[in-house]
């Protein structure tokens, strides 16, 4: 066995240990754990920019791209941001030991369906290092113990937090192990993850750019929770109200251009697109929009021809192709023809042809009338988010603390026996 | 590409295409196509009969032993009690668009999370051919597709079966290979499922002896839903109540002795073990059950010796390890290390004590004051069960219709742009 595997199921191991004592204490002392990483990555914050600084000067020097660095920059702004988003997570009700459902059979037993923690999350990310404080807090909410591994580029900023992380388990009188950095950049760490360190990983998950999540998808042994990419679609129906098409359709593609749940394609009615394509267009482009079009559209606006390979495309840019069709029929059919199940949705003011839509587009979030850009853990209401997974078991969609639980049947008796 | 992977292609996107198709029809139909499943194999059933005694025959000739005959073996009775499971799923609430949670958002988001199908379910079975109905059943109840895979003993029984249910589908206009069936016994057939065949089938559910669910866990690149063994514990406290704690733990042990939710070690406190452990086990050898117990236990009773090996061992046979602990943490200790994450029991009338073992112990099912045999997805109240499962995302315990669904996030907005 290689130094590295060793030193791997050593961290596995001390994961494991650490999962089971987590599994066993009180909502209350999690809570406090996480109030003092709240207070202690406020209180360092000067000293994670500090270390943030050491990365980006390093990327700087490597020639990393703006966007990249972008990405990895944590100024004390963001750093302060870190710490409010755990104090949130902090003050949410506990998922574990919730009751999900409880039923009385005829012969008197009573069986409850009760959240417990998963166990132990192996998560693999790139650039953003706030995804260290993020993922620390949601798995400590949820009862589960983490092993993180982070990109080179942000490794001074990861390491800085996962120190503060740790430190605050240990003053809160939990096992620092619950929190785990795999200390090396060796890519053989990740292959090593993937197989589960095993038994000791119950679950992977992977933020990054695609090709990362790729790997992970095909070479995992374990369960993922992930997308491969967001391919959204904002469906402007027929029966649309004009002020709102336009306000969600700037929103849904421009609000951020680098998120998942970015609109990538429009797709619109041709009974109304002579009306309501320019001036959707004219605000798109006003807000720095490149447009490609089918045939259609460009019939209606001039702008560049979009290619088969453009729905396809998620552009993660200020970039939108659009599709004229026929109704929802063929907007339907382009959405399951193109898109990634992540997220899509229509704008009508017709009930009959939201149902529809909602029922029979088969992704993980569809929306009536508002913007795709809600494909956010914040925006649900969960606190934040580890991931937005596009799989069809368990969790789907933003992975909160609750969605980092399994169940348990409780079966409460009075002496029955089977016949 | 070989004949068989090409053909093994062609059954999943008949499966996936068929999925597709169901995902979009109602409620009614899926029921109105199980009844016609009901109504045939009920009509049918001495042609199932006659086609399970060229099974059985062929079984004979090849010198397979009782137990295994036994399970193959489908009767008039059993035959029309096929028929009386498929008709109490079709009398089941449909769990495909019922709402799991409803919540609105500050900013007037109202988020839905709506159950829908999960796909396409890879069922791979040995000897019992019941499993072909239920699984269909229960699939088409879940609006899934479903790829039957078979063992060779009993290949001329799910034949016969699934030549009604493909019938009942026509009868019904809904698409016939919702329900197919792998045509051969080439066992590269279940190493192509593993694979997923391209993509086609979301999840498999092994059912069979443990060498086949150990194949099946460690080659599948899909989820499973699967329980590898069951090692159940019934643990009888000092507060147990003794006429309780005697029936239960015979009917833990007893009642069948083959099923995975059968207990297999008795876990006494030694506060009672000279009161109560005689009357327990003589009724226990009453009923045919040889003990072996840890040296407390025969200082108690005379009985055979348990071994290490004995904690360890899935009996599946009138066969029942014992042993003596000095209370609720040696006892929950000894569940950690050597139980299988199942399904166990403790019996004892003080609610702190069965609170903890309730809270403390990390199994799929945990009872208090009940039999560990009501580990059935019939028992749970579910209809029936495609199978128990151990993993901890998901589905774990029974797997009825409803744990064959997964979900999605349906928002309803009024022009809702994300600031």
């Amino acid at each position: 066995m290689s130094t590295l595997e060793t030193e791997m199921l050593e961290i596995g191991r001390r994961a494991r240990a650490a999962a089971h004592a987590l599994r066993l204490i009180s909502s209350d002392e999690r809570t406090a754990a996480l109030r003092a990483i709240a207070a202690r990555l406020h209180a360092q914050a000067r000293a994670i920019v500090s270390a943030n600084d050491v990365d980006v000067g390093a990327a700087e020097r490597n020639g990393l791209g703006a966007a990249q660095i972008d990405r990895l920059r944590l100024n004390q702004e963001r750093a302060v941001a870190l710490a409010e988003s755990v104090a949130t997570i902090a003050a949410q009700r506990d998922p574990v030991g919730a009751i999900a459902e409880d039923w009385t059979r005829p012969n008197g037993l009573r069986i409850q369906r009760v959240r417990t923690p998963i166990g132990v999350i192996g998560m693999i990310f790139e650039s953003r290092p706030n995804v260290a404080a993020d993922a620390g807090a949601l798995a400590l909410r949820s009862g589960n113990a983490v092993i993180l591994r982070g990109g080179s580029d942000s490794a001074a900023t990861v390491a800085a937090i996962v120190a503060e992380l740790r430190a605050a388990l240990g003053e809160a009188g939990l096992p620092q192990d619950a929190i785990q950095i795999v200390p090396t950049q060796d890519r053989a760490a990740v292959g090593l993850m993937l197989t589960g360190l095993g038994g000791a990983i119950d679950v992977i998950i992977p933020r990054g750019g695609k090709s990362l999540v790729a790997r992970v998808q095909s070479e995992a042994r374990v369960p993922v929770f992930a997308h491969l990419e967001g391919i959204c679609h904002t469906y402007v129906h027929a029966a649309a109200d004009p002020a709102k098409a336009r306000a969600i359709v700037v929103n849904a593609k421009m609000r951020r251009v680098s998120v998942c749940g970015a609109t990538e394609t429009l797709l619109i009615d041709d009974a109304i697109a002579a009306q309501l394509l320019p001036p959707i267009a004219a605000a798109l482009r006003e807000a720095g929009c490149q447009l490609r079009g089918d045939e259609a559209a460009r019939a209606v606006m001039p702008m560049d021809a979009a290619t088969e390979e453009d729905w396809r495309t998620e552009y993660l840019a200020p970039m939108l192709s659009i599709r004229v069709v026929a109704g929802i029929e063929q907007a339907m059919a382009h959405i399951a023809r193109y898109g990634s199940q992540h997220t899509d949705a229509i704008v009508t003011e017709d009930a009959v042809a939201a149902a529809r839509f909602l029922r029979e587009v088969d992704s993980a979030i569809v929306l009536h009338n508002a913007s795709t850009q809600f494909a956010d853990g914040g925006e649900f209401g969960f606190g934040g988010e580890i991931g937005i997974a596009t799989g069809r078991l368990h969790a789907r969609g933003p992975v909160g603390a609750e969605q980092l639980t399994t169940f348990k049947y409780v079966i409460h008796g009075d002496g029955q026996i089977r016949p």
